[in-house]
């Protein structure tokens, strides 16, 4: 059921949200094991405020448009009395969080009750959610298999159906990666748009915050809560309230599919998942992104810095105790002379200029999501255009050139394309910053053309699950 | 005579343009090679527009409220058809500027008239204005010493009477110190408040460009002509035009003088300066700014990288062609570590919001604008508080950690203070983000109590000159 349905049945006094949380506790007591995606359930937390959200009803107040909507959020927000693991053994030694993250009290005041952290890559580094400390989270579309990352464990409880609304966090593409290995609708504001305080921060030059929801009404009743001004990011350009709507229709969007760098390095299902969006729209124009290869590396290098400072006293105090992969990276980021990330600030800014220009011309651009469907846990080579390369980095081929210079992005989960394993896989809708609005316009259009749709997983409730 | 006096000549058809031009031309001609501020005369073209500006008055046109007056520009300033020298040997091989930058267009339409190109530091990195290709500037109050840097062929053509008004850029200090070296007064204004197109950039992060006047009645009548939208300086946050005034007097501006980090690193008269001003004020409140020292190893390191990186492709190609004291800086520049430009980042943003919260119970704070008079051109060292320290970077120990953190300041030359050889010094006036206005009420008050007011140089035009 979805969050809509399920804030109108409680607003309307038809289900208590308690019970609704009580489903949703045993749901995930006797589902998640099998995808490992929450790493802490704060059951009693959820049932005090399904309680209080049931109370405001019976009282004739309304709780708001999430009224009883079970949530969940990746562990690098802070939850209130919780210890932010931002997916890190490291983190288990430091103090429980003193206040909820800004956007968890945003959903808390639209009246959602939270229900636990969400499992991730080690401090948001990675693609694949193969955590050392947690281990690794499963898709649920085929549990042998990586849910992507670094947001893993918030798009697998939406895709499981283990709650309809979830947080992520995208630095290069962790919440369009996973969104699109899950079959999933996720959307990375414009950079700047949603507050960031409270959230266990990657790198700040490019970390964005959103949700995931498995249709792109849940997605735009989050998206809408999570707005609100907060001087206490310093990346936060307010701009007031700018609340999106599914009307519209996709009249009047130019739309352009981007080709080069998006028409390659992937497989055959990454293509043919933009095609079919472009027929069902009728959209043929092709436009190049000049330089999006450069604008990835640029994204790399900073990455790789301001990381690599943020972690800098573990990395000399206590090596070992970082998940290799992310420890490795890390220290490789800590060498990188100065001159090196000034230069990929200055390639950036360039990049970003000439980027922009495309929206002259078009309102939302159309690449792939990820290069390939979820590969199986564990693998670290794949195959893309003839050369064996490393499955991690390049599942962010397509999404760092978009998110290093803070474009808006819906990723749609694109339906009838055929996949290997039939395995669901995405698109980008991207937009010109803060043009949120026409991405939502089209996500609906898509979706209620059947172009785009979350299948239903293997193991959902209904399904038939591998473990 | 001041700008406005010969602007007020001039549109009132009692004096004529082009004879302003030719005898301001001539005394260029007569006294500038003691003072070694020019290093190219745009004889040409100033003779071109005091036509254009006479032309406009005989036809009862108003050609602004600049008519006629002399101005010339540190030449780092593109001037169409002039190569933009940046004060370097390597330059020299560039082609000439094709367009006017953004702040010389501003006051050319303001009808000032353009009488050339101002000697600096090279590629602005330093504070003394000992350029080893052009020479060095000579301070007009003692042709002995330095007129400070970078912008030291601005200042030294104003105090010396040359000019009324001219531009410099200021990175870490290199307006307000030349100002404070020569006796005039210089603004800063908050960063992002000034387009910077059209000038050859040291250190994106932090430079910004502003005038130097020898009233503050011609520092407002320059600035306010400045201000203007342009969209090609994405470091601009353009907030519309914002006009400052003499008016309004100082009452109600709560002043605090600030102590610690500003209260040592300083000979004598530099903090006799700071007493005169306070006690002209009544001035009692002594605040800390916390962390001044750490917020200006922030900036040093900033700088070192960012202008490392931006003159990279000649250090590697033509090295020997650098002034020996830049490049030794570049090349240290190239060495660092991106964690540690890094960390100088979020020192500086954490150091920023302390220093921010002062301006609730603040208007203005009050500091030296530098540790001590000039020294003599080619002193290396200095005595400062029983060390021996270097002349050079130490000139920037109060400006620095002011301008790191975008603060608009006036740099404002005190009257009847004791200092060696009667050499003038300066004090800054530094306001909160974007309070330039409140700057400007307390400079012309200081100015007409007798508090602050620029000295006449012994080489000016009636003075005895030691040449």
């Amino acid at each position: 059921m979805s969050a809509a349905a399920l804030a109108a049945e409680i607003r309307a006094g038809r289900r208590r949200a308690i019970e609704v949380v009580e489903a949703h506790l045993a749901d995930i007591a006797a589902r998640d094991a099998r995808f490992n995606a929450f790493t802490e359930v704060t059951a009693a937390r959820a049932r005090a405020e399904a309680e209080a959200v049931d109370v405001a009803v019976a009282a004739g107040q309304d709780p708001g448009p999430l009224a009883g909507v079970p949530i969940a959020v990746k562990n690098l927000f802070d939850l209130e009395g919780v210890v932010t693991l931002a997916g890190a053994k490291i983190e288990r030694d430091s103090l429980p969080a003193r206040a909820d993250a800004f956007l968890v009290r945003k959903l808390r005041e639209a009246g959602a009750v939270m229900l636990g952290a969400l499992n991730m890559d080690e401090y948001a580094y990675g693609f694949t959610t193969e955590n050392a400390h947690f281990g690794p989270c499963h898709n649920p579309h085929d549990l042998t298999r990586i849910a992507g990352g670094s947001s893993g464990g918030s798009a697998a409880a939406v895709a499981a159906g283990l709650v309809p609304i979830t947080l992520g966090s995208d630095t290069n593409g962790s919440i369009r990666v996973p969104a699109s290995l899950c079959g999933i609708w996720g959307l990375k504001p414009t950079y700047g748009r949603l507050s960031r305080r409270g959230a266990f921060l990657f790198v700040g030059a490019l970390d964005h915050l959103g949700p995931f929801a498995r249709d792109v009404a849940d997605l735009a009743l989050a998206y809408n809560a999570l707005q609100g001004d907060d001087a206490e990011d310093h990346a936060q350009a307010w701009r007031g309230p700018e609340p999106v709507s599914l009307e519209g229709g996709a009249e009047g969007l130019r739309i352009g599919i981007l080709d080069d760098h998006f028409a390659r390095n992937g497989h055959a299902e990454a293509f043919a998942a933009v095609a079919a969006v472009a027929r069902a729209l009728g959209a043929t124009h092709r436009v190049t992104l000049p330089d999006a290869a450069i604008g990835r590396a640029a994204a790399f290098l900073i990455t790789m810095a301001e990381g690599a400072n943020l972690h800098l006293p573990n990395l000399r105090a206590r090596p070992d105790d970082f998940d290799p992969g992310t420890r490795d990276r890390f220290l490789a980021g800590a060498l990188l002379p100065a001159t090196w990330v000034q230069q990929a600030q200055r390639v950036r800014a360039a990049y970003r200029a000439r980027a922009l220009a495309l929206f002259d011309e078009f309102d939302v651009l159309i690449a792939p999501a990820t290069p390939y469907v979820a590969p199986p846990i564990g693998q670290e080579m794949i195959e893309v255009d003839g050369q064996m390369i490393p499955v991690r980095p390049n599942l962010g081929v397509y999404t760092q050139p978009i998110s290093c210079i803070g474009l808006p992005v819906i990723a749609a989960p694109v339906a009838g394309v055929a996949t290997p394993g039939n395995l669901p896989i995405g698109v980008q809708l991207i937009g010109a910053p803060w043009a949120e609005d026409k991405l939502f316009r089209l996500a609906a259009h898509l979706e209620r053309i059947g172009a785009c749709r979350a299948p239903e997983p293997r193991n959902a409730p209904n399904g038939n699950p591998h473990a």
